[in-house]
């Protein structure tokens, strides 16, 4: 439960199991996984939406189907699903909505498929469904070295992009060379300056497509490092919720700039991004050209310290937390 | 002739005539229209693109055409034409590609047909090939009483959208009433917060599409009255050309923000912008369901004084030169 304190502020408590509508399952969680989202909201700044429970962690799960409501047509008890959730997966039971409950990848187990919905939907959706990702797509990822950055690389791989990844820690982002990614920029006091660095690797023409994790004062230098007519999708704030913005760039180059979220998109949009997601992604995970990256996995009562190494940015990938 | 400094620099010179290649037009120019470029470029802030003569304004011309190149199949020797051109249009003569000249509306007058094209296609660009502009849409338009924005608010009744106005003189809102706007915001030292007046005239949803001519500190009061997905198309930075921009207001309701210009855009793209205007809009100039807003006419050799003018904002839609 939160309690408005930080992570060490979190507990363990029974509550009364959730309820099954008609349209919906009943999930027994196995696994779930850690998102920014978790840590802001056991600090207060990152209320549920409404009608989610507003005092239950965790975006993403993955688990087995314990009951069915009446007019469920596409699963039966005992089918192993995962998905999204608007909040409420660091529970024992959850209930979702038929249609955004996704089938597991053959074979593989709870613990790593816990690691997938956030981070591949958050950069399918962002690059390939709102940004035309495609076949010579130069791409920047930031935060390559996340979660979702780390998932990012993989689609790029996958559709015949071509990304260049950032990050702060030298390390890290040599672990992101060891899933594929050739051009790295790593970006500190030092090296600030990561804008000339990603035009070089682009032959001076700069990048089509960025995933912005990040936001703030890295946002002048991410649009003076993009092409013409280039798309930004803003998906995170890391570096700050506001930012001093070149306007004349945005209009010179006519660049696009998109802000996104998928937790409070209605009920409608996410079933469309969780079908597209089923149907072209979730083979690739059978045949591992897509693979979850993951930093460790933590039984649920390590969450408080594993949402603290979180905020510290000492995670490579993702950490899952299982029952 | 442009000497950089400003518009009392500006002079009348005997240059040779353009030459006219194989697929282009020579047009005898019978009138512009000024535009803000304009004034930039005499205080040498906007300098012509490459390819375009250098020291000579105008963007915009309507004329005859007084010889077609070896290639030309669509114009003969003394058809009337309107167009965008990237600079020059203040000569007697111009040359443009055959694709890019549009048939000028049955019936109009020259002084009128050269008040059309800039103010026109900016916001049909903008607002419909790029703005997704249909009926019901709410769009916020800054600076209506503007070329563009008058242009902008007739497009708007035209399509079945509805639209709201902000400006800073009472008068030229009460003008734009007349043009069929009905809903007004006067933005001024007394009422600096439009945000709220725009939220409270759509029902608090704020609107789905903004035509912003003003960018700079206007921004984030913009983002502020948009609507969810909504889509801000940034044409001008009269306002200012940076902004401390809220981004979590991008990323919360995940809007749109797409900057764009016409002028620095390669051929192909200028040529489908004409083709489609001339398709779809020019027939409502004969109807009269769109008419060029023009503020005065005045001779080629008051350019200057009409330049102050316009950057005095004393003007209401267009200011045409005729020759």
């Amino acid at each position: 439960m939160i309690s408005g304190e930080g992570p060490r502020g979190l507990s363990m408590k029974d509550v009364a199991a959730p309820s099954c509508g008609p349209d919906e399952l009943r999930v027994g969680v196995k696994a779930s996984a850690l998102n920014r989202a978790d840590l802001l909201q056991t600090l207060g700044l990152y209320p549920a939406p409404a009608g989610v429970p507003s005092d239950i962690p965790g975006l993403e799960y993955a688990g087995e189907v314990l009951e069915v409501g009446a007019r469920v047509t596409r699963w039966k008890k005992g089918d192993r699903v995962m998905g999204l959730v608007a909040g409420g997966a660091w529970a024992e039971q959850l209930v979702t909505h038929e249609r955004e409950a996704i089938a597991m990848p053959e074979g593989l187990e709870f613990s790593r498929a816990a690691a997938i919905p956030e981070a591949f939907i958050t950069s399918f959706d962002a690059l390939a469904l709102q940004g035309q990702l495609t076949a010579g797509t130069q791409v920047l990822i930031h935060a390559v070295a996340s979660g979702v950055g780390t998932a990012a690389l993989q689609l790029c791989a996958l559709f015949g992009a071509r990304p260049i990844g950032t990050g702060r820690n030298a390390a890290k982002l040599e672990r992101a060379t060891h899933l594929g990614l050739r051009d790295t920029v790593l970006v500190n006091a030092e090296q600030p300056h990561f804008a000339d660095r990603v035009k070089a690797l682009t032959s001076g023409r700069g990048v089509d497509l960025v995933l912005d994790l990040v936001g703030g004062d890295w946002l002048p230098q991410t649009l003076d490092a993009m092409a013409p007519q280039g798309t930004l999708m803003l998906v995170g704030l890391v570096a700050g919720a506001s930012a001093e913005v070149p306007l004349r760039t945005v209009l010179g180059k006519r660049l696009t700039v998109i802000g996104t979220t998928l937790r409070a998109r209605p009920l409608e949009e996410k079933i469309a991004v969780a079908r597209s997601f089923e149907q072209l992604l979730v083979p690739h995970f059978k045949t591992t050209r897509l693979a979850p990256v993951i930093d460790r996995v933590v039984p649920i009562v390590e969450a408080p310290a594993a949402l603290e190494r979180l905020a510290a940015n000492d995670s490579f990938g993702k950490t899952v937390l299982t029952w």
